[in-house]
């Protein structure tokens, strides 16, 4: 299978290199972007030098890729509304696509034009496209052509919260999400509140009370409620390179600890990348640096009856590119952890 | 004023040498450790070789201490129930006693008992003791000799909150607490979760659901809103050395976010160490390492009708030591700012 | 091919783990660690929960080891000195010993006895144990069943140095070298000096002027250049987790700058483990951390007559772990980067 | 007395912003930006939002500078080459400068435009400006009403070598050092290089073989061995936002340790900035960070006939502002430590 990353000049793109240039059954083929086109892949990403060969960025048109035969599977690492442009041509001709971009996240055009602040570029294809994190999302996504990865911060929100609210655990509304991002976050922007001397050392909140990734929690935990969610999520820049930090306080709906830890049992038996740890223990996102992991666990208050629960992931990985190869692997009968270990 | 240092081994001692060895109207006079009885001050606080001159770490019991006339002022950098063996002897001589630990800061002797686990060691004096944020305490404190300093989570919360309760302006139930305390939180612990691998790009919470510091911001909210608090309150370690971040959410009581403001500007005017910043930026850890500063802002989100409040202050200084030589300062009529700028 | 790792309580020890755990050839067989026995691996490893199931630590005495036969390649990450005491047994019972101590890694017992202040422990096993950097080594080497592993700052020096001398391209007397290491240098040590406020935005040199490396590094430069090596070795901390970066300062024998390149790209053309920059772009140890690679690069500076070379390694991969795997892959006729990519 | 700092953008513009707005003897009466001019210098440097009042940004022509009667001394922190517009004028007016830039650092004309890559821009200035290192200079410099700052990396290599080479305790050629310096040595520089995530945990050296400091260094040095010096100097790049940590390697003439400790003990008896630790033990610039002071030792290494000397400053202290203090302070007859401690 021969693989593209299209936009691969970001941290999840050179995560996605990285992963794809050392994955035993998928064959690294075309490696894109505008402003990189032509350099060498080794000197851009100098942490690969010794993975990547002489490959070369290319700069190529949404059109001309559509029409290569040699290529199977294409990741979009690009930023919204720019995936849209290349996610139609290759998903008319065929093509598996799997977009890392907030495009094909949403079910709904109105919240999608709400939250970013244009009209949706191809709302003929969000039916097409389902929302998958592989461990919650059942099987039928597995014939889609057009993937849409979930954001970082609602995946490390989803994978302990979706179960629960499932199973009616929890209650719905009034669930207060923080989250802690280190810095990778904001990808490789060059910005006077990025460079070093102004990160180091510091923490702070951003975007408060409207973070575009609020839409996507949302909407995906109502769907697992049933019910109307309203979520109050506030991220965070953290003093570290990689990883999220989150911590939800959700009351409890008449139910046990041991309750949450049998659901969340149940739902990730199996399942390589998730690890449930015992009350009382706190996950730790050096622990899942480098690694595809999320890590969970939850402890019940009874002074306020709500269960405060954390979870961690690499933003990267389980947050983006780690999750997308997942997806791939799982799409197309590989390993699960191909690629991923 | 000749002022001594009691316990002086850990972070908030030697932040107090360092505050008092440079303060304009008091002169260090005894710095004590029984670890440490006899070696110098330079050679075990190797950042201020500069500043304290050939003083010498003495091994002293309380009632020694109490009986030198030399020494006017005692700060008690010293473990919760230790810290009540010194104030006992110290207060009955007369002396001003300015104490860092949890021995005095609450006023009930079961909640105390609840969260640290024995008797409390000196009931006797908790009626003596105030407990004392500056820009929040009323004057009547300052005929006091005997101050119980606030936790550096708890100011973190008050400086914010207790305005807010007082006001009327937030609903006192349902608040939920998210702090991120600098690796120095912990103190000069030596232990493996401590060192530098285990802690550097790392983030977790810990004590979840019921941290010490849970027992002091809750009677003081209980206190300022006349009314039951029952806070989640979630404590995590964060990669960096100094600096504590709190983001508060809390159910609006018909209030706008305007009434927020003014009601802060109304209390905090004039007051040096309290910034308030502009609803919709944020406050910084790293603004305030180094000084004795609180940063604090708002904003209000209609969709959930809850105000998310953030805070920074630097564990060392207004969480610890600068708050205590500030608390020195206006009981004894000297600049507010007197050595700590 | 099933290993065990004796010792493996360390950063060395986890890297070996996470290494072989995922090694396409290797199974991981045992690991064993006389304070973690009857723990389970995954308790004491987090970053590892995903990769190693159920696997326990066990306690074995090197003579139960000897015998063991489903155990074929044992890797020592143990103490100098206690080295040693398995590697006898094992070596004697035939098995394949990857010592990554430095028990067999000098020719001279009095050297040794000098630098290490006790009698060397097995020095009938002296001649048995070549010394292996896989890319400088002659392959006769292969043969050996017991292998000595270099030690982190030595690989990072012998790797552009080795080359140089032989070729006669810099004058063996007067070399100067600076080391920077990351912290994990010191292991997993729980010592006040390395808890993450003391070594956090802190850099400074120790062990001056006599380091054990120092040994390492002279006996190595003095068989490749046939003359007597006296160097000055000047080992640091610094603020970081991993990695090792080395400077150089080196008398030019009347060579080119040219003469420099073309000697390295001789001796490292087809190794995946080496990247030669251009002079004028500098190693940097972000690029390789997590990675076995070494990055070499030099200028010349007409002034002085001196060549100034930079090196950067992974410390725990190409400093140790990375470099014993890579040792077992070419012993064992495997891909080299067989588990290491 | 009434101090305007000229170019207060950068990070060193700010240290000065906050040392001049605490100083006891010193009004900061002006602050000039072209960039900033008209914004509030709290929004700007809001770590300074407590000592800085409503002081706002003024874009000012040196001209307009030069006949201002109510400022009376001038810190440039500007750009090299900018520096002279300013201190021209102010000069002939009669003011009082301070640069900190490179300007007026070296004798040599021709040294100057050989690493400055322009020719000097007032060349007629020079013989009027000393430069400075108040514990190394004579008296005389308190005359000058213009005075040259020494770079960072200049200030750390020569307080521990002046007085040794004047000595003739240490043979002037031939000596290397390696410095570290924390990533605010670049200033406030927004570029990739310098964002969070390519800096963090990342060490590398730059600017290989001549970087311009090394001009400055040379000409101080010779000047104190009344010989010729080339020095090797290896700067480098450290995961820390401040601090230089400085290794040398210098040949002994003959000399003791014995008497490298007492040729410093009489240079530096009574400077209040000047640490010097037993040998054996190491400075760290954690200890430095922060304060006005260098840590120095050295070691002697009876294998290879060498000194290796370490030192510690804080680069944005007395690296640049802290010194700059230093020599207001003591130019004007205030304490040396006036607003530095």
């Amino acid at each position: 299978m021969n693989a593209a990353i299209i936009g691969a000049s970001g941290y999840s793109g050179e995560e996605l290199v990285r992963l794809l240039s050392r994955h035993p059954n998928v064959q690294l083929a075309a490696v894109t972007s505008r402003s990189l086109a032509g350099q060498k892949v080794a000197d851009v990403m100098p942490a690969l030098r010794h993975a990547v060969g002489d490959l070369e960025f290319t700069s190529s048109d949404p059109v001309e890729l559509a029409q290569r035969d040699d290529l199977d599977v294409f990741f979009l690492a690009l930023p919204h509304g720019v995936a849209s442009e290349f996610a139609s041509p290759l998903y008319k001709a065929g093509k598996t696509v799997i977009d890392l971009s907030a495009d094909f996240r949403l079910n709904s055009t109105s919240t999608y034009e709400n939250y970013y602040g244009h009209p949706h570029p191809a709302p003929e294809l969000l039916k097409a496209a389902p929302y998958v994190i592989p461990e919650l999302a059942d099987d039928s996504w597995k014939e889609a052509t057009l993937i849409a990865c979930p954001g970082c911060y609602p995946t490390s929100v989803q994978v302990p919260l979706i179960p629960l609210l499932k199973a009616g655990l929890i209650k719905p509304s009034g669930i207060v999400i923080n989250s802690y991002s280190g810095v990778s976050g904001a990808g490789r922007k060059v910005a006077e509140d990025f460079i070093y001397c102004e990160r180091n050392e510091s923490m702070k909140a951003y975007g408060l009370p409207k973070h575009r990734h609020l839409s996507e929690i949302e909407e995906q935990l109502e769907k697992a409620a049933f019910a109307d969610c309203l979520v109050q999520f506030n991220p965070h820049l953290a003093p570290m390179a990689r990883g999220i930090s989150t911590t939800i306080v959700a009351k409890s709906n008449k139910a046990s600890i041991e309750s949450i830890y049998s659901t969340w049992q149940k739902t990730y038996k199996g399942k390589p990348f998730i690890s449930i740890l015992p009350s009382g223990t706190y996950p730790d996102t050096k622990h899942v640096t480098g690694s595809n992991r999320a890590d969970i666990s939850a402890v019940y208050d009874p002074r306020t009856d709500n269960f405060v629960i954390t979870s961690v992931i690499d933003n990267l990985l389980k947050g983006a590119s780690g999750q997308a190869v997942q997806i791939l692997n799982l799409k197309s009968g590989f390993e699960e952890t191909a690629g991923l270990i």
